[in-house]
């Protein structure tokens, strides 16, 4: 019986296969919080140990691989007593303490609904890594069902059913280690998957389907399996130009290729990187009404010629970036949850529609409402998952409000109607502040005392300590994104390329959140020991309101006899801020505010 | 004859004394552009070079020590060629091409009139290494001159005498070399140098004294050696905690112990850190009048029984930083010019007084001044130079009069009057704005499409890269710091203490500029490897109006088997903004905005 110190318990190895299984008991827990381990009170294991169970106690999304889990797991004398364990390379039979009892590691790592995507992991070839044989096994024959019958099982109580073409599954004891969590994966109850994994792109990985045959307890009768074909929700999402980097199709994520990036002050829209968190939903305009609840419950309803015959046109010049942009490099240090950016999920176009002020103020609201406590605004988009529930976002009152804060409602992009892909008939524009925040398909807006209380402005979108990760992550410790901080990336040349011996341009965007300016970036070719700095294009901004980026670029010698250079940017906004050395301090569970000193290194070519 | 490659002309060294000189021309000059240097623009020099004349063709304050420099140079056949040159270690005659003409390097690293100290270098400890026996040379006798005759000589053109003690010099070829300027050693043509002295309390090194001898032409007649005792115009300053550690008496820059600064989250008046750029003015309250210039020239002009009545008072606690706060690691890393500030440089008071915006509505000014353009709020006070000219700073017109600015025309600090040290009897207290622009003793207040003229708007307080040096530095393309960028450091335990080998606490402040709140505070005890999050104590304060710091403490188990430990901490607002990681890329010569991760090493007792 071996016993794991209490300050290595989070990071701790479960013994490998048919060695000995351990415990933990009270001494343990408070370094997780008695929040995520109420169970977890018992004096440390003496006697053998057995294994029962193992399974997350910690509810929400988390990752398969690599990252240390908590797990509840059950020795003879103790039920539930707690480990800290790294998920196994495979799942399958472990014996335990002279018992041979078969557990699963059910462990899959989604966010479903949570429109990002490491998720589900690499398991199958994991698996199959570990058994070859195992597809080969031969199975029983199973029970048939009818529709009827799994219709049934909707509940807990009754057991939970779900059918995925010709066959009947029983999810009740996986509802619950659902990493899109049990309230989405019940929505299935009863019923068909296919639906669902149409939504969430994220289950169509082959694994998926394998561990979903772990519940399998039947089979439909021959007649009701041909499944009415079920609509593809993104079918009616719009095309997309070709030289986009797709980052995920379903819903669709992607960024234009960074060289392209710096060739426009402005990005052209088919360009401008996509960020959809659902379908995009097809919006009529001539029936398209934006409802503003105003004090004391009565709703403003405008119709798009009212945005915009009753309010004046406005313009800003701004810069969206998400969250995640650089994220790949924080993945690179440690794994993240999230979408696969590069360097390029960072955008500017010229906006144009009503401001926010303006129709707030017409729905009743005014600068009183600041004076009167913390406030904000919410936004509901018209996208909305299989739940009905919308996608949604909240800014705080005074960036809505203040005369200085350029929100919009907007319905134009460069010069143009807003393209379906940017939230087209109107969408919120909130320069200086996280894409995410900046609703598309707007469909609703209202004043609260509490932020939004969506997903993605409570459990989402926010930032963490490099220590905090999917066991001990509690979002309501960190506040939601909503300005960004100072930002800068190479856009050329690309990593790897051979420059010439003599001369090289170096160039890039930087940018800062809040509307501060950038002024200033330094360049280093030779990994951050001397700086140059660079020349820097782009609109003169007003103090405070320098909602876009600025372009900029170096042409320097190239330092003699050098065979590579590392090239090497970083920003400084007027506030003085600048960009950190290295991701790892910055490192976060998400991947989010990634924004390192950005590093290229090239050849040089020798004559 | 040797040449300087053009790439390197700002880093080369003179030759050692006797070698031969060297000069290059017109292809080395678009390195330093034609603003610095406008008579460089000869072709290379071919023959032998004479020596006539070394002294630097950079105008304004730049250090001795360390920091390569541009000279001008003549050789025999260029009268005005160009070098760059690293200050050998000693002035003295240096024999050149076959001439053995005496030259001097008179270069004096100083910043008279401008606030700071590094001035005037360990200038007599290197030239006692070089020649100790030059102090015991011969002298030739002098002739006599009367104090009428000195001040006929007040310009270049009659030549520049002045007087100290009871000797005469001619520093007519050493106006241009001073580092103050110009304008500021022209107020003493014709005098007594001892009450610019005493004003400028740089000059209070002996090598200073030594320079100024190479320039002595006579002395004064026996019976007019008795200069009449001049009044030190610090000796109104009020008296000072005996617990501060002073930086500079004269004028009075001082900052308390760290470990008293974590020990209260208002730090008591006494311990506040000072910061004078001139002797405190001695105010006396009845007869004292704010000036507010109104549009169109008319002016406002408030008692401050006035000030105190006609306006609602209004307090904020608000958190005040020197933009050279922690300039000693800067210092550590490459030499800068400043105060050798600590880490203490930065405390917290509740401020009471008017609104700004409420006296300026009252002088007539209104929200459509921001629309109209960039304007600027002026602040003049009452501490002056012996040229007359007050300390000033600005601020942005929208910091002064947005709603959420909370600018105060401050006369309580800590629920009690105004102390001198701080500004008696009304100061400017703009929160979230570095301490410089928190105008003390405030006599005027203006509105101006350009911002404050001072020498500290324009020509201080400002950041730069690190490849920009003294000789290539250009004020005017970089902004003035106004906000601050995100800071923390750890106050306790102080360096090199030994600390217990069970549990370690560690105590420390955080705090950002512009209103950000300080969301988390990061503290390792392995360098940087890992991190704990500290607990955090302080107000809640306002979104976007957190002005105050975050006091913080962690307590965490020594790691067993430590023998030191190696204590980091990083703090993090609410835009996200981090601390860099290091000291060395932020480095600048003016040593301000010193904001990367604080690193305390301490030692572990051994049982």
């Amino acid at each position: 019986m071996s016993h794991v110190p209490a300050g290595e318990a989070a990071a701790c190895h479960l013994p490998s296969p048919h060695s000995q299984p351990f415990c933990l008991g009270a001494w343990a827990v408070p370094r997780f919080g008695a929040r995520s381990l109420p169970s977890c009170s018992l004096p440390p294991c003496t006697g053998p140990a057995e294994m029962l169970l193992l399974q997350p106690i910690v509810r929400g999304p988390w990752v398969l691989q690599r990252t240390p889990r908590l797990a509840a797991v059950a020795c003879g004398s103790h039920p539930r007593a707690c480990v800290g364990w790294t998920p196994p390379r495979t799942h399958g039979t472990w014996s335990a303490g002279g018992s041979s009892r078969r557990w699963k590691v059910t462990a899959v790592g989604a966010l479903l609904g949570l429109g990002a995507g490491l998720a589900y992991g690499d398991h199958r070839r994991q698996a199959e890594e570990a058994d070859p044989k195992a597809a080969a096994r031969p199975q029983a024959p199973y029970p048939v069902f009818t529709r009827q019958e799994v219709g049934r099982h909707r509940s807990p109580a009754e057991r939970v059913w779900v059918t995925y073409g010709g066959e009947v599954f029983d999810i009740t004891d996986f509802v619950e280690l659902h990493p899109g969590g049990p309230s989405k994966i019940l929505l299935a109850a009863g019923g068909a998957l296919e639906p669902f994994w149409a939504m969430y792109a994220v289950h169509s990985q082959g694994h998926v389907l394998e561990i979903l045959r772990e519940y399998k307890v039947g089979e439909l009768s021959p007649e009701e399996q041909s499944q009415p074909a079920q609509g593809d929700p993104y079918a009616g999402d719009p095309p997309r130009h070709p030289a986009l980097k797709v980052n995920s199709l379903k819903p669709f994520n992607a960024e234009p290729p960074a060289e392209l990036l710096s060739e426009n002050y402005l990005t052209p829209s088919p360009l401008f990187f996509k960020r959809n968190h659902l379908p995009v939903p097809a919006v009529d305009p001539a029936t398209y009404r934006l409802e503003v609840e105003g004090p004391g419950g009565r709703t403003l309803t405008l119709s798009l010629p009212e945005l915009k015959s009753r309010f004046p046109k406005h313009e800003v010049t701004a810069t969206l970036q998400c969250a995640g942009n650089r994220r790949s490099e924080m993945n690179s240090v440690r794994p993240v949850k999230g979408l696969e950016w590069g360097i390029a999920a960072i955008s500017t176009a010229r906006w144009g529609g009503a401001r926010l002020r303006d129709v707030l103020t017409q729905a009743g609201y005014g600068e009183a409402e600041e004076e009167a406590g913390e406030r904000h605004v919410c936004f509901e988009g018209l996208d909305k998952d299989l739940s009905g529930a919308a996608y949604g976002a909240s800014i705080p009152y005074g960036k809505a409000m203040g005369p200085g804060g350029d929100v919009l409602l907007a319905y134009e992009m460069n010069g143009e109607e807003l393209p379906r892909d940017h939230g087209y008939p109107l969408r919120v524009v909130v320069p200086g502040v996280v894409g995410a925040r900046n609703v598309k398909w707007l469909g609703r807006v209202s004043v609260s005392r509490e932020e939004s209380p969506s997903h993605w402005q409570q459990n989402d979108y926010k930032g963490f300590s490099p220590s905090v990760d999917w066991a001990t992550v509690d979002y309501t410790t960190a506040p939601a994104i909503q300005e960004l901080p100072i930002q800068s990336a190479i856009t050329d040349p690309p990593p790897g390329a051979t420059v010439p011996p003599t001369e090289i341009t170096v160039k890039g965007y930087a940018w800062s959140g809040g509307g501060r300016g950038v002024v200033r970036v330094d360049v280093s070719l030779d990994g951050g020991r001397t700086w140059h700095v660079a020349e820097m294009a782009g609109e003169e901004q007003p103090l405070g309101r320098a909602w876009a980026w600025r372009l900029w670029q170096l042409t320097a010698p190239v330092p003699p006899g050098s065979s590579a250079l590392d090239i090497v940017c970083k920003a400084v906004d007027d506030s003085y801020n600048v960009q950190p050395d290295t991701v790892e301090p910055i490192w976060n569970l998400r991947g989010v505010l990634s924004n390192a000193w950005h590093r290229v290194r090239v050849s040089v070519a020798q004559d």
